[in-house]
């Protein structure tokens, strides 16, 4: 057999913006024993991780999960909600919420996608406008992702909901938090999200395989009319079945163990600690982007992801260049440009399990990796963000 | 954290058909670090897994593998090549084939069922007979489970073929070796199937997450036209990128590497001496079975299951009751039996990574469980079981 | 890489009495990252593991955990307690018994070795006539193991104490239980001893690499005068650090979180229950080897060891011939016979993590395996246990 | 049960001069279930490991493997060639030349021990003088570090066989290679060692349990008339057994599943890569120490040590507080001032399975912590790693 690890002396840096690494806690969970999925057992371990992802969504609605992954969960948003020709409002934040565009019009939804230059979040503005011309109710939801993987731009959620209610409109609202949940705050119930869509592989640390619904009484009640036909992720079975702590069909048991051991790891770090970790990696790897002289690609700072940066290459410069020789040289793996921003930007993942040091690691291989590829910078990246970690550094508790 | 092994000291049996023992290998593969799903290094190992699995499934026609489980590619199966309204022939050989129905009829299609004992594989004859009377060919499909796993009877899908074949029909034969891919001998290409369905947790030893279609030239031109509404099962987009080895949205990477594992092992021990070992595990059961003067399920010998056996519980015991004994007193999960067969049968899985001291623990536990239950049969199913496995056995080589 | 496990399919039977199966919570442990063994986290495990082995060997006072196998804890027994020339007797129980005077002769102790016929356990009556006649006290140390690994039987430690007690001698008692403990019931304080010696590698469910020293006060006095140069195996600087959790140099850090697992296993179960589950598994195997109408070596019921069975070959067969069969035909490794047992006698191990399914599994090969290797028995072991196993069976607890 | 990780997110940075970041490879190896150290299997394994020691000792003499750290492997080169009350001289590199000396003296060796300064090598100049003046040849054997793990010096082994061969006195030489095989290029045949002793929680990648002895011609015969007692670490029985693979006494089997990994994995790397890897991050750490106007301890650059930099600490400021400030802030450990040189240096370990981004995390956490600690010292010694790393790198191959 090929061995696994290919890549030569010490760890790999997989810096892309999920999957994530994986926490050895994790790993070792996953490598458990399968036990009988109709046994007593799992239903204590169902009941467990079905209840975790309520805290961690911030719900205390219901939540399914599935053993797919998160491109799963968009499709799943859609079929239990909607029928066959609605009209829903997409935002173009970027390349996912341009997959999910199209994912939708497969579905036979017709899609109106409000036009996004990729270097911001959704704009709640436009979106309030847009529903109060929507006089007869055409649109069915709005769909928002709140941290666009591909630009490192934040949807502000809340306000997406606030401009909706303004206009009085009954439209669902759909958040796709595939690369922040567990990594950027979010409230489902507190901001008013029908829908909420999720994967593993990134803030929630675990392999790519699983992912979720968190759902609404609003978007149970549009499940009962909703007229697309589905059956795998119909949310019915599944909450009929949930509560006991069992599935309707063989669920990924193993990665259900790492599911329970990264919700612990959560918890046990405190959520509000997992977050401002994330906030200040961010800043700090934006420091460095700054000190090199290059461009973030997200325009606005409110915006800025906590879980990723998107980086501009330089006029002329390949950013797939740059990246090969990062991973050849660096042994790091970091995020390509996607669509329209192929080859145009890289990103740096600083999500999931991660820390100072590795975030050191990280950027001086992304400094000495611009270097050997040739492409204009000033030194100093990693001494920027050096500088601002130690300032901001304090003892960890025991 | 409630601890992941609960069960008192020794490994538990898990006998049930599916989820079944996985390998430690593959265990310990599924532990491996995530890796870059758009990296060179998956590319090498996304072919290998594609490759391996035509030879499991014998095709040279198309793979594809679905982060999902098997319920996932029974609908994969069917919303890529048919529309909605389209007639289904399917027959019922028990559970299993029943959930399949009911899930084809939420996607709206038409299903005529043949009607069956749920004792028995399916009927070619019948079939054929059914098909002929079809002149208009308003039949697309016909869909049949090729190992049951409620009742441990096989279908000849060869024989199936013929009777489609010696129509004329042009109906397209879709086959669920869900419990039988790995375990008992298949042949997509040789048997003229045009969608074979297959899930990880049984015959391939990995953990629940991964489902299947092996997919004729025909099948994919019916899919060119096919109208339900699909996304993340759909064919094409996977199949425009899997010749590199990648897929269009994130994998199940840790999985994969299971897979690697698994299909290394079952080409080192050989298919045909996989098949042979499972037919042989299950003759060994049967014997058992009638020594204890129980009643096996499945009445027609040539439909014999070599993935599990179904026993008859007596008039007036609980199947289920028994389970629990067997379970609480032997540490050991028995399949139960499914939808009208509810406590009223148990299932021995007899699959996967097996051998004949284990064959001999779990029979030990079975008759020791019947006798503790109070159920009434004759000793002597062990020892029947002992006297073939010490006859057919010889030196394994090295 | 030659494949760790090049066995056919499904789990080895590995029925030797020691090295034991390691259950997957103790391989999962000991698979964790290498911590600063000079680290606040390592002084945590340290003290747990320390404190831990001390409930096992129950006693109050000094243990020692050494990175060696038990080969080591024998000779550490003997280095901190005596000089060179120094008399001891020994009891010849077995191979094992006679290793380890061979070890003392190589260290220049005079070993006087009570002659046996490795078919009992030590003699304390015999014992006691001995020191009786030492009026001169020149024994300095009466050596005895607890379950002689190559026989199957039993010393009684607590009688052998009382006859050194009768006799007023100052001999201290030192007693190998590197087969015994977790397994079979000891008591190092209530029955007097001075140095247990015990290994990681059979009840307490390890891999093998770690063994221990339990002292008695006695003991520990007799190490301020004991002349022997010792240096890794001296007692001193061990519990001059161990209080707080170290070591003073490097200990075989992953193989301690496998023993701290280990104990958290033995304590949930209860010792209790452990070692009436190995007495039960005892007494089930021995029924069988009668109904074999094979001979147990052991021949006092009183000293039948729980951890492990003997059994004598027929006349004119033999015994390793049989075990090739067994491996070949059944994957199931079971112990040779040992120095003058060699090919006469095999050995069943059924201690360490194990159940009843295990144990008819293990049985069910040994009873085929004897009729493949042409060995003259009767048929209706593997039933006597399953009669035994059932009718003794109940419940465990949730 | 405590958890094994308690650290905060992410990967704890090991950065002692060992135990080094055991590679998943090598952890996954050590999980595999515990085989029969008596069957087929393990005959093939203990071959292979033998084998594979005797390539990386660079020696077609003998290798020696013990169930033991390192501390057991000094004991081991001593108790198999000396006599009580030998005469042996040693040379006083730092703490670990002083442990091996009290260690001898506990063996009622007579030690006359060359005095250094704990800054440089052993002096082969010193050592001929010393033989030369010996003309009685009472001196038995020489016994050098290599690599001192307290200092980062490196002692020049060729040199001092040189230095004896030139008075032609017979002295045996012996090298601790603790730190440095694996790591360090080391050359056992060539430069005329006689006893090399090694551990495997170094360059060898493994966790703390095993380690070696490397044997000449006339070490084994200088075996045939050492008189000072020994069993467990007698060389003759091991030597008996070895060429089938197996050893006397049970050996720590889940810790050679390991070395065989990790042997792999060097000769896949290729020795000399391994040894140019860790001369190349060994210069970018002295780079980053002279930019910070810190002091190596090690005062020639030509014993400037690969593996390992002890760097002094400015005078009033405590290297132990230091590094509890790097613990808590920034989740690394480093090695502590050992011996006289306690809380006045701090060591960064640079060898075992390492890459260039986890020396930049180190430096990184270094310089953060000398901030944070307010230890006075420059910026920029990371950018000057930096510079150094990115000007020498290069792609690897795939």
């Amino acid at each position: 057999m090929m061995p696994l690890h290919s890549h030569p002396s010490g760890r790999h840096f997989l810096q892309i913006p999920g999957p994530t690494n994986v926490p050895d806690r994790v790993l070792r969970a996953i490598d458990n024993v399968t036990i009988d999925h109709r046994g007593p057992e799992f239903g204590e371990l169902g009941r467990a991780v079905l209840a975790g992802m309520k805290k961690i969504f911030k719900t205390e609605g219901d939540v399914i999960i599935y053993p797919a992954s998160g491109t799963g969960a968009w499709e799943a948003a859609l079929v239990n909600t909607l029928s066959p020709g609605d009209k829903i409002l997409m935002a173009e934040t970027g390349h996912f919420a341009t997959l999910w565009k199209k994912l939708a019009e497969r579905l036979k939804l017709q899609v109106e996608f409000q036009e996004g230059d990729w270097r911001h979040g959704a704009d709640p503005e436009q979106i309030g406008k847009r529903l109060a011309a929507d006089s007869g109710h055409e649109i069915k939801a709005v769909c928002v992702v709140h941290n666009e993987t591909a630009t490192g731009a934040v949807s502000d959620v809340a306000a997406v909901r606030q401009a909706i209610d303004a206009t009085g409109h009954p439209a669902l609202l759909m958040v796709d938090t595939i690369s922040s949940l567990g990594s950027v705050d979010y409230r489902h119930d507190e901001w008013g999200v029908d829908v909420t869509v999720a994967g593993s592989q990134k803030g929630l640390m675990l392999p790519p395989g699983l992912s979720f619904n968190a759902v609404s009484a609003k978007a149970l009640k549009a499940s009962e009319t909703a007229a697309l036909p589905r059956s795998y992720w119909d949310w019915k079975e599944m909450l009929a079945i949930n509560p006991s702590g069992y599935f309707p069909y063989t669920p990924a048991t193993n990665l259900l163990y790492g599911l329970r051991e990264a919700q612990e790891m959560l918890q046990a770090e405190g959520l509000d600690n997992v977050f401002a970790r994330h906030k200040r990696h961010g800043e700090a790897t934006r420091r460095a982007v700054r000190a090199w002289g290059l461009e973030i690609l997200c325009v606005k700072p409110e915006a800025y992801s906590p879980a990723l940066t998107a980086v501009v290459m330089p006029e002329g410069h390949s950013a797939d260049a740059f990246r090969k020789v990062v991973l050849t040289h660096f042994n790091m793996s970091l995020g390509q440009g996607l669509g329209k921003l192929s080859d145009k930007v890289f990103r740096i993942g600083h999500l999931g399990d991660f820390n100072d040091l590795t975030l050191c690691g990280t950027l001086s291989g992304v400094e000495m990796g611009l270097g050997n590829a040739g492409v204009p910078h000033n030194k100093g990246g990693v001494q920027a963000a050096l500088d601002y970690l130690a300032q901001t550094s304090r003892a960890q508790p025991a």
